[in-house]
């Protein structure tokens, strides 16, 4: 396989799966060429004058769709670790005799292990999505036939919208349908709250198959998936399984250093200026995001000034901010919890669902990262150089996807809220195993021990001077953490390459290789 | 110019403005090629990170989308006939010295007359869309220098999304827009409802720039115009004058012909069993649709039973039904009154609005008209043949745009409710001056002296029989028209084609020829 290096020093194959890939060319530097992908034109007169597109079984519909050898299938992961959708797809095709496809999932979960199967009997040939878990670890050493394909979930919609990805059959699970095809995720036994990560699959993809567990007369609004774009609709007892697909609750920390990390990252914002009225800032479901926003939230209501708005997942927590009007808006591309559910069903002026298209592409005319004050992020390993790293853990296995990490590496202040070891493993360390973002995005480290910023953030640093906050140099944290867990072994893949890590304007900033078992 | 007969028997060109065009084939037969058209690939690199698009005026987002000869240039006409933008876009194109431009709006009005002088100075060389009042004299007497082409609403979409019209320019009214360049038309002095005829525009033309008088924070919520599409973003004084743009209140016909026709058309629809729990219906904003809406709106309340859903264009009468619970959805593509942009904006999960490509586009996997179970529609002249024409009127002069009523003309039952004549002139004719939609998609048309049901619709026919209505035969009808205003006069049109009709799959289905004056 020709190697190349690219903008950040990594060696990235050429090809991949047989088609060129573009090396990575630094932060904003690649322009796009040609024109957005479009579907085979259609013609309402071959489409059921009733409206009704239903069809018996999946089977059926994905007989109808035309699923044959080599063919790009799609679905999302709105169901989560509760999906009892995508699995079937496969175990469908398996039955059919096909074989060498391409999973395109918008993320996977451990649910997903069952793939696995289809991976060995060569009814799947790679996937272009996250890997997590058992497929990560399938993965990474070595057993995947092709070569996987990790985007962020911006760079998906690009990778879908620049037509480097042509989905063949989209599989779209929709808690509530119509016959026509329109969905969404607001009620039934398997609500999830928006389908936000759908709009590639069903605007760009082929065929598009429906499939729920909750049919109602047409028309379903809102419609978060649009029946236009729809030719099978397909009913069955059950997509999911509702306590796998949000939590009753998402729980905060209680563990003494996160809630630690989690005041620090909340007192540094505030000595930075950043929470001030009318800001906007986005974090994640975990735990210790969890715990940053009460503090803002606290912050806002005792100043009686609002955030004008929030992107990303929502929680009862940010949900809490919305409707004690300390939130003016939250913009929602996944609900993860049955608070926030049930808040994008009632406040649908205030909380709106919105798509990957809108946060995300990076191939758009803008997008909402960059327009964010305060992005409070994850990594598995950062390295003195900010470098990040999410995908990998430092024993070089492929554990996680990129989820909206890369994309949301663009607001204007990121900040990584970070345990300074995990299972005794330093996450500070001297070169990121697999490069999934570049340092040069990266500004703000807070630990249980300290707070470097980026030294390119001289004007944070400022800022911040003389708050009375633990400031260090990562150099300093990466010590310290080495100080007591020891210098990390630096994991010795093979050769191979199993997985390929796009950039969110589709280039390859690195690669994946098997790990030695 | 070469000219060939097409399926319904008239004679059309084989090219329109230079360009190829495809001859009528028949009702469902024609099926196209190739793909859905897509926009230059940009990069989010290339916009303001703080997501703000704002130029200081509307002839600097102009000079900067490259404003240049030969383009063409779309709006919107949700501001009906208090639209303060588009005049302006042509003229500050004449002040920048550009020639031949193709207008394509998605209605034009009266105000638009202000087009004639670009038509004249050569700034405008012809008109896409609708050519209503002054535009249509102008036109019918042969003054434009290209040919026009009149598309249905759906027809529009179509034309676009298949590539078959190019848009490089779009400039988009949005009463309240934030500076991204996401848009609604809830709120602000210039507030119209809905921005449904819009999305063909932001969506696939190479430049959007939006216009709006009501500058909010991002975000702008909901998104009827997505900011990732928009390129500038333009502040102005005033984008409309508001009593033109939607009526203080619409008014029902107080003509006692009318009001007959109306009552007789409710009374058909009742016998013929369409009036029933969970049917559907659309009909427009004139004072005989009205009236027919008031009369459904009694059956339902007296009988207890719901309409499940209407389309179109929303009143406060429609908003009514809503609120009383008569009516489940009203699904909605422009708003005409008051009454109904507040129902938009307090409504959201039961009066969503939609767009043209929803409701009406041909080449999308079914649309929804096909759905409905009534549909009430005009019409300027019905022949024999039961076709019918909605441009001209019997002396051939264009004064009208072909709306969605082509698209409408595929429900289950459509039914026109017209006078047997206007101003001593009959609406029944031999055959109608411009083909506008084929007689086998229309089922019945009611006047104030009797109800001719088309032949193909036995079942109609049965269903009515015994009701007590004044069936006639189409034939009786013309001829009672005829005995009292006298045979019409035929007109006698030059040769010159001044406008080409489309059908709802992009086909030509007739030709306007230019009046002797």
């Amino acid at each position: 396989m020709k190697m190349v290096k690219n903008a950040a020093g990594r060696r990235v194959p050429a090809e991949i799966n047989g088609e060129k890939v573009i090396p990575f060319k630094g932060v904003g530097k690649h322009r796009p060429e040609g024109r957005k992908h479009g579907t085979t034109l259609v013609s309402a007169a071959d489409y059921p004058p009733d409206g009704d597109k239903r069809v018996a079984s999946l089977k059926e519909a994905l007989q109808k769709a035309g699923l044959s050898d080599g063919m790009t299938v799609s679905t999302h992961h709105h169901l989560r670790d509760g999906d009892l959708v995508a699995n079937q797809v496969f175990d469908i095709a398996a039955e059919m005799g096909v074989k060498d496809l391409v999973w395109f999932p918008s993320a996977s979960f451990p649910c997903h292990r069952e793939i696995i199967k289809h991976l060995e009997n060569g009814v799947v040939h790679h996937i272009e999505g996250s890997m997590n878990g058992p497929l990560g670890r399938f993965t990474s050493e070595g057993n995947m036939k092709g070569t996987a394909v990790l985007r962020s979930h911006g760079g998906r919609f690009q990778a879908v919208q620049d037509g480097e990805v042509k989905i063949d059959i989209a599989v779209l699970a929709a808690p509530t349908a119509d016959p026509f095809g329109n969905g969404h995720g607001l009620e039934g036994p398997s609500a999830c709250g928006g389908l936000g990560y759908a709009l590639a699959d069903y605007r760009y993809a082929e065929k598009v198959i429906v499939v729920t567990d909750n049919l109602i007369p047409f028309p379903c609004i809102p419609m978060q998936i649009e029946g236009n774009y729809v030719d099978h609709v397909v009913e069955m007892d059950r997509i999911g399984i509702q306590e796998r697909i949000v939590s009753g609750t998402t729980q905060i920390t209680k563990s003494p250093d996160r809630l630690l990390i989690a005041e620090l990252t909340a007192k540094f914002c505030d000595a930075a200026g950043l929470v001030k009225d009318g800001f906007s800032f986005q974090m994640g479901a975990g735990g210790t995001s969890l715990a940053i926003g009460i503090y803002f939230h606290e912050m806002l209501k005792a100043r009686n000034i609002k955030a004008r708005f929030a992107v990303g997942g929502s929680t009862q927590y940010s949900v809490k901010m919305l409707e004690d009007g300390c939130l003016e808006y939250m913009l929602d591309a996944q609900t993860f919890d049955l608070e926030a559910v049930r808040s994008m069903r009632e406040n649908r002026a205030k909380h709106p669902d919105i798509s990957i298209f809108h946060c995300y592409d990076y191939h758009a005319k803008g997008n909402y990262t960059t327009m964010m004050d305060v992005m409070i992020l994850g990594a598995t390993e950062v390295d003195v150089n900010f470098n990040g790293n999410v995908v990998t853990h430092s024993d070089g296995y492929m554990l996680h996807g990129i989820g909206g990490w890369q994309n949301c590496l663009f607001a204007k202040c990121t900040i990584l809220p970070v345990p300074l070891f995990r299972n005794r493993i330093p996450i500070i360390v001297d070169e990121v195993t697999t490069l999934t973002g570049p340092g040069e995005l990266i500004d703000v480290i807070v630990t249980e021990r300290g707070i470097a910023v980026n030294p390119r953030r001289q004007d944070l640093i400022d800022k911040v001077k003389g708050a009375g906050l633990p400031l260090k140099t990562i150099e300093e944290l990466k010590e310290e953490a080495e100080r007591i867990c020891g210098k990390p072994r630096r994991p010795e893949p093979l050769d191979k390459v199993v997985a390929a890590i796009k950039w969110v304007d589709g280039t390859v900033i690195d690669v994946v290789r098997q790990v030695r078992t």
